[in-house]
């Protein structure tokens, strides 16, 4: 059997930004949680939509041409295809819900935020 | 293009026990929203994991041999296949995320409980 996750627990564990940390998997699709500061890069993922909750904090979510921000409580679901970036002026921590083994950059191999999300 | 969600909003649309609404729909699968109080029936979902997050409250997920309670910021995967049944003493409100197309009782139909999963 699976065991219960809490959220706040797992986040306690995290010290760096921009590392998803894999925390759940159903149906062919993962949970994770990121702690997010600063400005992601430009990218998109070429066919999986990805759900970003925030958890706290406040996170701004970039178009090319135009841009929504979240708060804690909301999310946002980027359709796959469309490009891309992330920012926050603060801290912010994050639910991610997407396919198994979608790549934090997608369609981007940066040297800086290319990492491979590991469970936590 | 999408639209954020406010889970607090939508939550305050929702009036009803039991009956989860529709909040988004990403790779094949939904994410709903439920306010849950007294006692589900047992069931089980043939094919599809549920995830369960607490949003607020307290949730009994109780299984034919154990059981586990989940708090506010806690989720659990019910894996597929296992028979279950939710619990909650006082109002509890949570998040579902699994496949398009899930339906609430699984395996059962019943008269008080199965219900036409709609969006909010």
């Amino acid at each position: 059997m699976t065991s219960k996750v809490n959220l706040a627990e797992k986040l306690s564990q995290m010290t760096d930004y921009w590392k998803p940390r894999i925390i759940g998997q159903l149906n062919g699709q993962e949970l994770k949680l990121a702690k997010l500061r600063g400005t992601f890069v430009w990218h998109h993922h070429e066919n999986e939509d990805e759900l970003l909750l925030c958890l706290s904090g406040r996170l701004q979510i970039q178009f090319r041409d135009s841009s929504v921000e979240i708060g804690t409580g909301e999310f946002y679901i980027i359709p796959q295809g469309v490009e891309h970036r992330t920012s926050a002026d603060e801290e912010c921590h994050i639910l991610v819900f997407e396919p198994i083994g979608t790549r934090n950059t997608g369609n981007v191999e940066d040297p800086k935020f290319t990492t491979v999300d590991v469970p936590i």
